[in-house]
C-alpha cells in the first residue's frame, strides 16, 4: 500500500509560493481598470471587470479553436477584424461564460460592448468582451448592466484598481495570477485566470498582457501566435480547450518603439502566467516541463511533447513522484511523430533514466525524492534531427478526480 | 463537498457480475493447453502458459504499433511472415514483458520458441511467443525453461487446462477474462488479459480467440484488422498502447468452413473480451460506450469518438455520474474531425441533453441516477454525413490515480 497516509489527507492541494508581483495592469501607462461585484456569482465575489485605454491602442488576440466558441469570442474576433487591431476597452464578466446560449447570448455580448462604448463615446467595435464561468445559462443582464455602470464609475489608474480587475476575472482559481517585468524600453504586465474546465461546467483560460511599448496592430498580429505557442498554448491541464479561451496582447504605445527586448519581455511574462495556470491545474501539485529535442522538426518535437504531456498515465506517475521511465519512453514510441527510437534518451530532473534501448541503473529512491518539487523537468532526446519543443503539464492527482467528478450541481 | 462519504471508501473497485463462460480455449477442437507456476512472478502465481494445436493451424495477428515493441512481438511478427500464417504452438509468460531488454531479450524470446518447437518437432517459426509484465528486466531464463518443460508435460485438452492457461497469462487483472459462443457451423472461445499499463511498469493487452471453423491464413489476415478495430482497438483505458499488445485469431479447421456466422461470432466474442478490459480498466467502475453518428465519414466518426473517450475530464464526469453535457459537446467542438457543430445532438443513457446549440431541460438528478450503471451510453449525433463509430472507455476514478501514482517499486 501507499506511504502517504490516509487518502483524505492526500487531497491537500498546496499553493505555490509566489513573489508579490512588481507590476499590475494599471501600471502600464495609458490604462485604467476596475473590478466590481454585480451579483453574477452566487458567492457575491467581484464578477465584472473593465479595462480602458486613454485612447484607442494596438491589440491582437488568440482565441479558442473550439467550434462551439462562445458568443463573446465570436464578437471579439469580429470586432478585431473590423478595427484592424485597435481597442479602447475590454469588458469581462466572470460567473457565466455566455456559451451555448444561442441568439440571446449573441445579443447579450453585443449589449455589453455597446454599453461600454456609449459611455466612453467610442465605436462599439473598439470594445472587446470576454465571459467566463458556467456554460449553458443566459447572462443575468440586469446585473451585468449594473455591474458595467459601476465599473465605469470606478475606473482608476491606481494599482488597487488593477488588482480589482484581476479579482473580478477569477472563477475557480486557487490563487490570483499576475506577473510583470520592467526594463529598458518597456514595462509589461499581465494577468490571467484558468485552471482547467472545472465543474459545474466551468469554462476558460483568459489572459491579458499589456506593454507600454509602441507596436502596430500588424506587428502584434504577426507575433502573437508565436508568443501563445510558447506559453498559453503550451499548457496541458486536461487537453480540453474551452469554448471561451482568449489571450489578448495590448500595446498602449506610451513608451518606446517596440523591439526584441519588449517582445522577449512579453514572452517571459506570458510563459510565467502560463506556468501559473498549469500550477493551478485542477489538483496539481507541481508543474512538469516536458522538453523534446532531436526530433525531425520543431512540429514533430511539439507533437511528441504534447503526446507525452497529455497522457493520464504519465501525469499520474508525476503526481506519485515515480521515475517511471517505462511510461515516458513507451509514450514516445507510440507517437506518430517519431519514426526511429533507437537513439532515445530520457532524463528526469537531469538524471538519465533510459538510454541505448534500456533503463539505466539510476537510484530510484533518490530520483523520486528529487521529483518532490514544484518544478519537474522531463527531457526526451531523439536522434532524428534538430527539432525542439517544450510544454508544461500539471500532474494528475486525487484532487483532480474530486473536482472533476464530485462537484455536481 | 461530496455526498460520497470518506474518500478511502471511494477507492472501492467493484467487480462486474460475469456469467460462467460456456466455453474456454481447449473446448475448441484441436487445441491443448497448460498453465504452470515457474516462479517468474514474485507472488508464485501461474506465469507460463502454453497452447498447442494438434497440427499446424491458421492464425493471424494484430500487434502493438509502438516503435519500442518488445522482443517477443518482433519475433512473432517475423514468424507469422515466414509461415504465411500457420502456427503449431503459442508460448506465453507473464510477470516479465521482455521489453526494453536489448539483444539478450531477442535471444531469450527465440529460445522460448525453439524450446517448444524442439519438444513438438515442428519448425521454430510455427511457434509464436508473448510476454507480459514488468519492462526493462531480463527474463529469468532458468525459470522460464523449467516452466516451459512443465507446461509441455501438463498439456491437456481438458477444460481445466484452458482455465490454467488463462490464469497464467494474467498480471494485474482483477478478474479472469474469457468468453465463448457456440452455434451452427462453429465454436469460438477467447481469453484475454489487460487492464491498462499498471505500475510497476506493467505492459500489455493480450488476447487470443480461437474458432474451430476452417479459414485460410489469408482470410484471417484480411478480416482481423476489422475485428480488432471494433473490439480491442476500440478500448480506451488510458490511450497508452503498450510495448507488448498482441491479438491472435486462431482457426483450427476442425469444424465447418468459415463463413459470415463464424466471423460474427468471433467479432462478438472479441467485443465482449474488450468490454472486460475496459471494465477492468485501472479503477474503472463502469464501461461507457461512446457512439458518434452523422460524421462526414466512418474515420471522422471514429476520430471524434476517440477524442471524447480519451478525455480525462469526460472520464472523470462519468465516474462522478455527472450528466456534464458541456464537457461532452465541447470536446466534440474541439475535434479536428468536425467542421460543423450546428446540428450537434447529445444523448446520455438515451436522454437528450443537448440539441440546437443549447442544453435541454433534462432532469439532472434522474439522469445522474441512471448513470450509476455498469454500462453507460453516450451518443453524439452530427449532421455532416453518414459516418458512424463506437468505442468503449473506462471512467477515471480515485482508484486510477492510486494504482498509477502510488504503487512504486
Amino acid at each position: 500500500m501507499s506511504d502517504r497516509g490516509p487518502l483524505d489527507a492526500r487531497l491537500h492541494h498546496p499553493l505555490p509560493h509566489l513573489a508579490e508581483p512588481a507590476l499590475t495592469l494599471t501600471e502600464v501607462a495609458g490604462l485604467r481598470a476596475a473590478g466590481v461585484a454585480a451579483g453574477i456569482k452566487p458567492s457575491g465575489r467581484p464578477d465584472v471587470a473593465l479595462l480602458v485605454a486613454d485612447e484607442a491602442v494596438s491589440v491582437a488576440g488568440v482565441f479558442t479553436q473550439n467550434r462551439l466558441a462562445a458568443a463573446p469570442v465570436a464578437l471579439s474576433r469580429a470586432h478585431l477584424e473590423k478595427t484592424g487591431g485597435r481597442m479602447r476597452a475590454l469588458v469581462v464578466n466572470s460567473g457565466n461564460a455566455n456559451a451555448c446560449t444561442g441568439a440571446q447570448g449573441e445579443a447579450d455580448a453585443l449589449e455589453m460592448c455597446s454599453r461600454v462604448a456609449r459611455a466612453l463615446g467610442c465605436p462599439v467595435e473598439e470594445v472587446l468582451v470576454c465571459s467566463t464561468g458556467v456554460i449553458g445559462h443566459k447572462l443575468p443582464m440586469g446585473r451585468v448592466r449594473e455591474g458595467i455602470d459601476a465599473a465605469l464609475a470606478a475606473l482608476s489608474p491606481e494599482r488597487a484598481a488593477g488588482r480589482s480587475f484581476l479579482q473580478a476575472i477569477m472563477t475557480t482559481d486557487a490563487f490570483p495570477k499576475e506577473h510583470g517585468e520592467a526594463g529598458e524600453g518597456s514595462r509589461v504586465a499581465g494577468v490571467c485566470k484558468g485552471a482547467g474546465m472545472i465543474h459545474p461546467d466551468m469554462a476558460t483560460m483568459l489572459a491579458f498582457v499589456a506593454t507600454d511599448a509602441r507596436w502596430s496592430p500588424e506587428a502584434l498580429r504577426s507575433m502573437i501566435p508565436g508568443v501563445a505557442r510558447g506559453s498559453f498554448n503550451a499548457v496541458h491541464v486536461d487537453t480540453h480547450p474551452s469554448t471561451n479561451d482568449t489571450f489578448l496582447w495590448i500595446a498602449t504605445g506610451r513608451g518606446a518603439a517596440g523591439g526584441d527586448e519588449d517582445r522577449a519581455r512579453v514572452e517571459r511574462v506570458s510563459r510565467r502566467l502560463a506556468w501559473m495556470i498549469a500550477r493551478d491545474g485542477e489538483g496539481a501539485t507541481k508543474v512538469t516541463t516536458v522538453t523534446v529535442r532531436g526530433a525531425s522538426s520543431d512540429e514533430a518535437a511539439r507533437a511528441v511533447a504534447d503526446y507525452v504531456a497529455s497522457s493520464a498515465l504519465v501525469r499520474a506517475a508525476l503526481f506519485g513522484n515515480d521515475p517511471n521511465w517505462g511510461r515516458f519512453v513507451s509514450q514516445v514510441g507510440n507517437s506518430k511523430a517519431v519514426r526511429d527510437v533507437t537513439g532515445l534518451r530520457c532524463a528526469l530532473q537531469g538524471v538519465v533514466v533510459f538510454e541505448g534501448g534500456e533503463p539505466t541503473g539510476f537510484d530510484r529512491a533518490a530520483l523520486s525524492a528529487a521529483m518532490r518539487a514544484e518544478d519537474v523537468s522531463l527531457e526526451l532526446e531523439l536522434r532524428e534531427g534538430r527539432g525542439e519543443a517544450s510544454v508544461m503539464t500539471s500532474d494528475l492527482s486525487y484532487r483532480y478526480v474530486e473536482v472533476n467528478a464530485e462537484y455536481t450541481t
